[in-house]
């Protein structure tokens, strides 16, 4: 991309100046977020709030800063070519999101969501739903209003606007039909699974596993993976996340000794978010355009690694002999037995983040059908639990009454209003079916290929068809070129009755 | 300190308002520099040197702000207390030196210098002098012009306002008086203590000495010297140096595993600059009056910790059972035996770096004799092999003609425009001995007190006189409150004198 100043399009070629140097300025407030999860000395941290508090406002006062809305209308007229134009949608997206919202809500939401985020932490563990509600009242009180300017701004309805923030051009109505489908097939399956899974035999691994060969495991299997460590690392936080920049990726784990699975699902899991931004294109990077495409496309990385790939029989006996090496040859390390471990259907689990692939979806769902009414208006906070335990009962049956701890309090989302955020979970699931789908017409040997160690034309794909798009298309057009059609629910669901029949 | 703003003195308010903005922008700058010396992966150098080039360009404008003029003026009306006052001393040197160069000189130098500096990592390898000396012209060229707006703007002479950028206050006249002293007595006694060592039995450590055995070491030592592990850390890097932030210090070193004693040492050294840092009162962080006084009072810290206590009889007892303990007991970790190793006086050593503490300041002396009259435009680059050679016959009895990588061309300084930094190693060296004798004052028995495991009583009165003391008195202040005196060769005659008989 040129990002010159060409005198026929002087407005477009400030535009991009500039989203270079926020580029810049966020490329180091990714890293210091980084260093303070992952490296951080605890005496460090006040001034490190301060610190990064200053620069997060100059940030904000270079993407709302009030000569774009000007150049994006001149841009307009200027002569682009499709990529150029591509960008400019992009640009004006980021700058309606960044100038949406009025500073004194912007300020009141921090406030609101640190003092509900804080208590949290201990109300969750308490189960003090009645000393939750007032401060989660508050929150939402400021993301319905949130709400109200995204809509007013972008002519979205309420939801839709909050939606946008995460999966641009994502409707409501598409979510109804998409998780109406799901709704009516998956509790059965999943139901049926648990009952086959009862009458399998499985064994689980014996310990010790220490953090040292944990580590040892996970850096082989990400590095199977296709991960650059010349163009990123991987390091131990509190809350594993994916953090750097595209230039620089720093994944981060925990080793929980107690289990030598759980880190090594999780680092997978991240190396499929890690490999789509350690690939998008380079001269794209800088720009809107060559940002990676929004969360559900993220998610459908993350799960073609871990769901598609990772626990696939196929891949599942790659990671065997490297198991049974780190914490010595046992049956439990047969590859048959750990691929049914990768594939238990739980059915007593009533923690989303511990869910399976099969009932993760349903959990979101429940959150989907209480968070939409709820910023809409249509119901209260008060309303939450009743509805929460009724869905649980429906969808899973299971009883979560006068459990708040792994009940509807055990998100952190809403505390913090992040509304909007869960159904990218379960649409990235299934765009991650939809790509693993094509990639098995594109080559129908793939299981042969990874059971022979060669994951390569599986990431090929990815990389001509997802990562080197950015966000060069609008969703529904990156899934119609990279798949023939645009999210397709179906796949999903073969995906599912395949693997647990 | 009192950053709020009172309406009596609203000018005073604003600038240190914007010093507290510049502070906070630098921690981020100081982190992103550390991460790039000590995580950062190889590709991700490009896009990290924009990153850091943006944000650098930012605290360039925020240093730079016009409004402080006036407001520095207006400031000296204004009712202040000592503490303020001080404070507004530092602030003005501050804004003098960052508006004293136009921008056009810094853009050029940065040029000048990356160009000199790159090439001269493979001439000085080569010895190629000839193909050096362009690039140093260019470099000292622009240094000139850098030392005459310097003078310009401070009345300084051109040498001393190069000086005034790292030791405030010193004068030509000063270092002349202190380095003339040192060359009358320092040859004879470094000649008559390698004569007197050339008789004493030594032993080598024999190794292995794996990298994690000395990185256990160095922690344990680092530990017994007071580093705040809960404010700081210590990892590796290419060049060892201290980053960071006073709230949290990045210590890095490297381990050479032919040695278990040179990074040992470097490490103490890093030690004594990172707890000066680590002590500063927290009350005027975020102030220039709360800052490190200077290089030479920085250097006399890491120079206390390294030369006048680690290297002291009784400190080395507490040395010698760790390295027993971690490579294994051999004669060579003899208490008396390692004292000899630590108190070496090198004859044939052509490197500053690499030089003892009798022969540093002949190296230093012999730098400083060179660069003032290259600045002052008394002599010419192409005079410095010459001068080079000549001095080092004279203060160091070797012959470095035609011996350009570990002659004239071994130090990084002046291929980078660094001019006036040398002379601070050595009055650190100065200094830390003035500190000693003063703590020995204080502390007759402190060497039986360190001998007993205890170096306490030293780092007490050092926070009392130095750490706590920031930048509130020039520095001429600072010793005399500490020591009674001002800056007094004698001192460091007595410690050498003793040390080598």
């Amino acid at each position: 991309m040129d990002t010159t100043t060409p005198t026929t399009k002087p407005a477009y070629a400030e535009l991009t100046r500039l989203q270079l140097q926020i580029y810049r300025f966020r490329h180091i407030s990714s890293m210091v977020w980084w260093d303070r999860a992952a490296m951080m000395p605890p005496k460090g941290n006040e001034a490190r709030s301060a610190a990064q508090a200053e620069l997060e406002a100059h940030i904000h006062r270079l993407t709302t800063d009030p000569r774009q809305k000007a150049l994006l209308e001149a841009a307009e007229q200027e002569p682009l070519d499709d990529l150029e134009r591509a960008n400019l949608r992009e640009i004006r997206r980021e700058w309606l999101a960044a100038t949406a919202l009025p500073e004194s809500l912007v300020q009141a939401q921090l406030i609101a969501s640190a003092r509900c985020e804080h208590a949290w932490r201990t109300q969750r563990r308490a189960g003090d739903w009645k000393g939750f509600l007032p401060n989660l009242r508050e929150v939402i009180r400021f993301s319905r209003e949130e709400a109200q300017c995204r809509a007013d701004a972008s002519g979205l309805s309420r939801y839709e606007a909050m939606l946008e923030r995460y999966e641009p051009g994502m409707t409501a109505a598409e979510l109804d039909r998409l998780f109406g489908d799901l709704k009516t097939w998956l509790p059965a399956l999943a139901a049926k699974a648990r009952q086959r899974q009862a009458r399998e035999k499985r064994l689980d691994p014996q310990g010790p596993f220490p953090a040292a060969k944990q580590r040892e495991t996970s850096l082989a299997v990400v590095r199977l993976l296709g991960f650059d460590f010349e163009a990123g690392r991987l390091d131990e936080s509190a809350h594993p996340f994916n953090g750097g920049v595209p230039e620089d990726i720093r994944m981060t784990t925990r080793y929980n000794e107690a289990t030598c699975i759980d880190s090594l699902m999780s680092t997978i899991h991240e190396t499929g978010h890690a490999r789509y931004e350690q690939n998008l294109p380079r001269e794209w990077l800088g720009q809107p355009v060559g940002r990676a495409r929004s969360s559900a496309i993220h998610e459908s990385m993350s799960l073609s690694f871990e769901m598609q790939l990772a626990r696939s029989r196929a891949f599942v006996g790659l990671i065997a002999p490297k198991l049974a090496q780190a914490y010595g040859a046992q049956p439990a390390f047969e590859a048959d037995n750990l691929h049914r471990l990768f594939t238990r259907v739980k059915g007593d689990n009533l923690i989303r983040v511990a869910a399976d692939e099969c009932t993760y979806p349903l959990h979101v769902i429940l959150r989907y059908e209480i968070e939409r009414p709820l910023i809409e208006g249509e119901i209260e906070c008060e309303d939450i639990p009743g509805l929460w335990d009724a869905k649980m009962r429906d969808y899973l049956g299971l009883d979560t009454r006068g459990n708040f701890e792994n009940g509807c309090m055990q998100d952190v989302h809403w505390s913090e209003g992040l509304v909007g955020y869960f159904p990218t979970y379960t649409l990235g699931a299934m765009y991650a079916a939809q790509w693993f789908a094509a990639i098995r017409r594109a080559t129908p040997d793939l299981d042969a290929r990874v059971a022979a160690g060669d994951p390569g034309p599986a990431f090929d794909w990815i990389r001509t068809n997802i990562w080197s798009q950015a966000s060069r298309w609008e969703t529904p057009e990156l899934a119609r070129r990279a798949s023939g059609e645009p999210l397709n629910p179906a796949h999903f669901r073969k995906h599912l009755e395949d693997r647990y029949p």
